[in-house]
């Protein structure tokens, strides 16, 4: 089976090119880039050296192979929706990590990210790539939109409680730290090593563009409006996310209750753990698991959930690949058992 | 004026001698230190080569010298209470860094630190010294508790709202995230370097000893029962602590109202800064400077507003000096005017 | 296959288990720990949770499945001097992790690490396990002495040159630089995050155990006498080595000459890579590589050569993983074929 | 006393204004800025809010006031000398932070920056402000040029011995680790935090612009021809660069007499320590030390330096007002005391 990935050079493309190139079902046949068109991929990523023989060719659709049945779109938002009307009507089927595919509304679309969406018609088309609470939407899809890296692990945690009707929205504050790659491979000011090492800052207060990614499918779970406070912090590490979720549960439940709850709820998701310790980013990194833990504050009434992911794989390119996976009829954690690196 | 440390090696204790060698009102008489009496403090601190000329003494009273007229305590808690009604007897003031004199209620110390106070009656007569809450009551004083880290992070951000009545309490949570400093100088397994850098965490959820004493000030600042959310976070950076604070006011304000009451709270304190931009702890690092920002988030009617301060300055040793100066006499900002470091 | 680590929650073990526990061909039929035992694995180190139903069993020999063929001891040096003659009476192949049998000479053992070697008649029936150099004594190999972090990296670079007689041997300099995992698990002071993050150092200058390690390798395959400068440097990250090797050449060669040599010298060696671009330790973290590039310092006629492995994985784990596959006969990288991680 | 800093907004330029607002003894009447004319200062870099009222300048020579007598270049190597002429005509005093005056040839320049040096007739007119080395030749020089980081750091271990006749220059390699401030504030590919954190690599071996400075001035206090070998390497913490340095003396040594060798040159030196324990940059961060400590390698016959600055301090803008103060007759150590920030 032969995959391609448009956009391999950027930190989601260059950690689909680490796990499709050790995935025992597919092939890794064409990869694409913008800027590094015609160098081999390894010049890039120098990681990668001798492992890689691939090159990095044009993003041109009609260099892809026809014998490629699955495309990855690792492109900058935007940019995916141009491209994925042509490799869908191709009979390519489409995993797309950008946000384009992400909102059921147009019009939500055009509020956060600045521009009218390229391709509206193909928005309810499109399966929201989170195998654990959309898997059976997944075999045979045509067009998956893999999720936002703190979608991934805000919905996490939420869903059982959202699912089960147990959350008081009106209370729900998602606290969220991420490692500075999920920033991207764009050298920029604010992550230029002097200026983020060795500090911590929120950003986007109120304002970010996962917010509403992060409410929609909760409205989906939970069958009422959602709305809820969202701020994302910038920690000094590489990879990660952290999410500290406060909120208020409509009734009293004892912790037997929700731990109950949660085991149950992911009884048969090879990626979720329910671990005593609480999370923290290293215990995942470099693998796709998002490991869960709360606690009960008795004093004020809240439940407090902290989920941890390895925002470049679970939060981005490792669920891709568990997308595909189920998409395309494999066992689930095919390509994904590496354990996390210390 | 001379004046001593006890417990001058651990990170407080050193970065007080940081401050007071380059006091230009005092002078520093005498420090100890259980571990390294005898040796020069250099021995233990290179960083103070040639410039400290200091010898770490045996941490025994009636070694010090009797020119000096106050002592800061840098002790681990517990210890300080043992210490302090000797000191006060002969006739030294006390700046006591440790929780020891921090919460006004002997049980409640003993619920949160786990052994009876060792000197009750000293509870009523310590100052809590947060100068730009508390700075007419220090003049004078003889004893005076200097705030733990988070809770000086967190107080000088609600203060203003606090005594304003403007706090719906019921909605409060902060959300704190510190560097590794905030430990303390012991070697343990989570503050082994490969254990916690590339890593965030969080640990002691609604079980932090420091939650008490915020929520002591809080009601005391606004004439009501206060009890909230607190969760520190680890972060991978030596110093500054950074909290979120999450609330709903009480009634409507505009942005322009907070601006204003903010502005008029801290128009004398010339160690809160009120920037346009959100604080970030590398803009205090090194420095006695608290920042504080804010942004309402429309959509759920939530406040929330970002303090940042060096936990070893404005956080313990820096305020511990701003105490000093207002205690004897000194112009509030002599010997802190350093700018942050870069 | 079954096989049994000894030590198995220090930095070593923990990775032998990371490794191991992915091996196509092998079963980790027991782990052991001195401080431990009783726990189950994921206790000490959550990021195995759910993976490892292993449990830490106590660190008795008797304990050992009989099925288990061969033992990795990842114990503290001394230790396994102690425990490894028993194994190899009761059959078991055993792989050596710590210095205890590298050295030929149990004199220079004594000298280096301070006390009479317990099982000085092993000494010459160990092979050390450099797989690129002294690949073909490992099969059915008894005793393999897996050679050290700073040893591997250096022989690596300097091995082809050695052997090919072209270097002026009192030229040698190596400047070496470790990430913090390398001075093990063990918290210690100056290993505590605020200690050794934010800084550089360089420590026992010419007075490292590992400098008689070198020395012995390269005059064996050199046939002279070897006496070199070794400085190690402490680097404020997790993995990783980088060697600056310095040194001058016996006779004029032209780059395309020592590209040759070395090409043709790891020819089949599936984990030495060349890359054009100077190696950093970034592009070799998680992986068994290791990385070599050199430059021509024209106006000085010195060579310099530039090493990068990850010293947790081709400097101990993996190197380990790589030795038991030459030992039992599996093909060299199995297990160990995971891309580095960026 | 009147000074203007024209490049105020890099690294080396904002630290100016940290050091130079702190002075007692000057006042910073004019900063200048390209790219942020017209913005407060505190716009750029927030962590002055609120100390520093100045405003950025075009950087336009007319505007700077009258008055100032003295003015701090912080231009990119170049544009320096286009403006320092035009500045010395207007009657100023300069000192020059980039490498344009650093170089007594104008071929050499040439050769090493890529460009006909645009004003030759000041190279030899300007003093190379190395005080602790050169500091006769400052007091009322009307053109200093400001040494470069890794010059500084190399030039103060090796002076005594260069000065004294005892180095062996054909054995002299300098092996030096930066940190990440170093490359200055324009982010870039290589200096973006996931690319640098967590990683250590070598660049431009025997091709670094600082060599022929580093050469020259040795040269010059030995009396002959230098060629040595620099190895630059990047270390992921923000300030600090530490120099391990090899040679062979060419006479025998006791390490007394090196010792005492040491202690006669830097008697008078404010800025230099001697301490028993190596060098780490974390002991010199944010001050203007130079830490200088060795140990002879017995074995080899080697001696090894170690060398610790902090690259933005002794090593660019403390060391530029050390020159000031001497240029002006002010007290060496005026506005330089700041301790080590732990």
């Amino acid at each position: 089976m032969k995959v391609a990935i448009l956009g391999a050079t950027g930190y989601t493309g260059s950690e689909l090119v680490r796990l499709l190139s050790q995935h025992p079902r597919v092939e890794l046949a064409f990869i694409s880039s913008r800027g590094d068109a015609g160098s081999p991929f390894y010049r890039v990523h120098p990681q990668f050296y001798e492992v890689q023989g691939l090159k990095l060719q044009p993003p041109e659709l009609e260099l892809i192979p026809e014998a490629v049945e699955l495309v990855f779109c690792a492109l900058p938002h935007g940019r995916s929706a141009e491209v994925v009307p042509a490799l869908l009507k191709a009979g390519k089927r489409v995993i797309d990590l950008s946000a384009d595919f992400r909102l059921r509304e147009a019009s939500l679309y055009e509020t956060w990210y600045g521009w009218a969406h390229p391709a509206p018609a193909l928005l309810e088309e499109s399966v929201y790539g989170l195998p654990e609470i959309n898997g059976e939407a997944l075999p045979g899809a045509a067009l998956v939109a893999n999720p936002g890296c703190y979608p991934t692990s805000a919905l996490l945690a939420l869903a059982p409680l959202a699912e089960a009707g147990l959350v008081d929205w009106d209370s729900v504050i998602i606290d969220a730290k991420t490692g500075v790659s999920g920033a991207g491979r764009n050298p920029k000011q604010a992550f230029h090593f002097p200026e983020c090492t060795e500090s911590v800052k929120a950003y986007r207060i109120g304002d970010h563009q996962h917010m509403p990614e992060i409410e929609q499918m909760l409205a989906q779970l939970s069958g009422e409006a959602v709305t809820l406070t969202f701020t994302p912090h910038l920690v000094p590490m590489i990879r990660g996310i952290l999410s500290t979720i406060y909120l208020r549960l409509r009734r009293k439940c004892t912790p037997e209750q929700v731990e109950q709850l949660y085991q149950d709820y992911y009884s048969g998701a090879p990626f979720v753990r329910l671990p005593e310790q609480l999370p923290e980013t290293r215990f995942v990194r470099g693998s796709n698991y998002c490991d869960l833990g709360w606690r009960f504050d008795e004093r004020t009434g809240r439940l407090v959930i902290i989920s941890a992911i390895d925002n470049l794989v679970k939060g981005a390119a490792g669920q891709a690949v568990q997308n595909m996976n189920l998409q395309l009829g494999f066992p689930e954690e095919t390509g994904l058992t590496q354990l996390p690196l210390f």
